[in-house]
């Protein structure tokens, strides 16, 4: 059974709406509005304990996927969804030992997901123009454990990709138009591009340049996630939720 | 460059609607409405190469990825759409190096995705009772070159699981709650249950089990795919498409 | 050219989330974060118009038209929402000259939009049990002019309604399948039958009852409106929005 | 009780798939594949009967409403949904009495729902350029008893509307903003300007029009209907269904 050790990170779970990502160190406290926990107390048990805290409060102590890292790790910019990032996996065929190029970086998120899909023979090439974004992406990977899986590169993937016969080129871009054709040579035949976006416009420019540039398999697409509220005779959708996030887009080199 | 080599599976694609998957082999000849197409032409061409049938026809030759496969393998029983099985992956943190449990195997479409994102050091075990079903995800999961990540057993998951402190149980039965109280026994702590199901009777009844079961963190969901028709100026989204495959529930064990 | 006259309500409208519902009297100043309005200054003139405040922001005079109404009348229930109310009318063939039973009353804000569109030959006879809601419902009806269209009942339309032939009974209730066979007997031959619920529970009990009772054409529906932000070559749906209010069920009565 | 009489449309219902529109007349018979219905059995019948085919199917007699003509009228063009339809009457605040412009008429659906919603007292201008769709649209209407409150008009609205002071503008067109300035002339201050288009390019260009041209309350919406296949325990949304007809732009005309 897995043990809670000094350093690791710790989902503490109260409920749904509240849980807390900590790092656990010897003589820790940390603060909630349900008492103060001793985090030291929670070293040596297995995850999926429950930890008191000083008004009695149960926290359950998770070891954090990375689902919940998408959710609790600091950004600077709008982050890929898990429901879009979990079918562009399976929609590009990136996985254990791919070569991936990623644009841009942003606040590392993505680069996170994709990482943890490529380990442990695999790689992510990582573009990003604005190096604040870079240094928050960086430490975001780190955070993960994924660092040894990622390679960040401050640069513009507009202007060109270093990398060839990569398996999937990814752009969250505001103009990934511009990188279709450096994304056509830095892929190897038949691999996959991939773009996110938020509006329609870009999905139009986007799908034009890539019919325009010797793509096929071209195809775009929104996905809906509906939560429920599931209880015993009173299932319902719930009644707000986040009802957009954005295009994919995506296609295959051909070679001629 | 990867080259299109002998007993290899090739996708050859026309136009969307038609892409088929061939094995290629020296003499064999493939028939299409567009003519035929000698498969032995294409070895030793890199994948993304167009190849010409008969009457002319281009057909572009690319190596199959697990999304291909997923829609061309043959099955006896509705399959896991890719979107809820990316949304799995990632919801579930379910990556390589994982230990999966699945019930049951069904026509083992989602077999594939698991074990494709488990390798290469984690395992998928894979229960179904009926062995007319197992004999086909065998094959299918041979087919995808995935065999060694998969053990299929030919037992009711509901009567019990064989294996302890797996990292998740991902469930696609009719009767998914009597299988919760066994999935707590096969987890780790923190560990995840998935479970998909086409009715809201069948999550209300899940998520009562878990509820009832020591397991948190419960949510429920339905992913919505919709398709769009892109065209300059012309951009909707196309007028029917897969509007419900299912409801997908999601859970974690506590200890206690 | 229709001009605003004393007495009269109008709808000041400042920007789309900003809208006023206004009673237009003489002496009377409305104050907005904008500074104040003096109301008179709009006598005479036409409905379009814009009127400044006392700091020179424009606001336009609009005439309400029931759609502002459902969004600016006091409720003390979830209210009926436009969506779902113009597809009930076209749905169950409510138009002008139909008689309607409703139940319960609610807010009245339904039994507006069915009082106006039976109008000037139909009648609306409103159930409900809850004399303050009543009250309400009694209200907004007047508030909106509609109260020569509209029978209020405080009784309880699950024991019973006291009229025979009318052409649909359109329920807003948390247990419709109790006044089914009530309907039933309510309805004339072919005439419909409509019930709205939050919940797939109430949705199942609700078509049990109804096949049970003869009646045919048994359908449910939901329907989702999801707004967009458009700008040119920006357009987008909007990020969150209000994902369920219910499921509406249709049928109608066969006699034998 | 309404009963069935010479010359009267009546709707046989024998269930959800088939519903069949036959004018009933003496001496006629209707053969379906479950045998042959004599017509005149059913006169002097009230609505709601059943009646008996030759092989003894019980086939339910229902008077049409607006609902089932819009289904089973002839069309040769793409025709309004019942959804789309109501939720622009409840929005743009077309009622009883109302003057509406309509362009075009196209196959004269939508012309009956505004026509029968408008009645008695308001009036539906109707313009259709093509005279082919016009002598549809007309025949249409006729057979929905409506043709006292339409004036169709084999005109092209994009040239100019004949009418001023009308409470809304409802345009189904391919260039719904050339008639954006001819709309606001014909509306009465605060009136109602309405567009139901299938692509996003044309919500794009309306809405630009219309905030060059003097409408506020300018808003986009998409309505989708999911219906449901409900069983008690084995309730979920159909597995296919129209998935988009189009977007709906409504604004409101300011008069300075």
């Amino acid at each position: 059974m897995e043990e809670v050790k000094e350093g690791c990170d710790a989902l503490l779970y109260l409920d749904e709406k509240r849980k807390y990502l900590v790092k656990v160190e010897v003589g820790k406290v940390f603060h909630t509005h349900k008492g103060f926990i001793r985090l030291d107390e929670v070293l040596g048990k297995p995850y999926g304990s429950t930890l008191k805290s000083s008004t009695g409060a149960g926290f359950v102590v998770l070891k954090p996927t990375l689902y919940d890292y998408i959710y609790k790790l600091p950004r600077k910019t709008q982050v890929m969804y898990p429901k879009d990032a979990g079918f562009i996996l399976v929609r590009a065929g990136i996985g254990p030992g791919c070569l991936v190029v990623e644009g841009g970086s942003g606040s590392g998120i993505l680069t996170c997901v994709l990482a943890n899909y490529v380990k442990p023979d695999g790689k992510v090439y990582s573009y990003e123009v604005r190096s604040d974004f870079l240094s928050l992406a960086r430490k975001n990977v780190e955070r993960c454990g994924l660092s040894s899986y990622v390679e960040f590169k401050c640069k513009d993937i507009t202007k060109g990709i270093d990398e060839e016969g990569v398996d999937a080129v990814v752009l969250d871009l505001a103009n990934p138009w511009d990188a279709v054709l450096g994304s056509w040579k830095a892929l190897k035949g038949g691999g996959s591009f991939v773009s996110f976006s938020p509006t329609i416009n870009q999905v139009e420019k986007t799908v034009e340049a890539l019919k325009a540039n010797k793509f096929l398999d071209v195809e775009a697409f929104e996905l809906m996630l509906r939560p429920f509220k599931v209880k015993a005779g009173e299932t319902r959708p719930v009644s707000t939720f986040i009802a957009h996030t954005g295009y994919i887009v995506f296609a295959r080199k051909r070679l001629t």
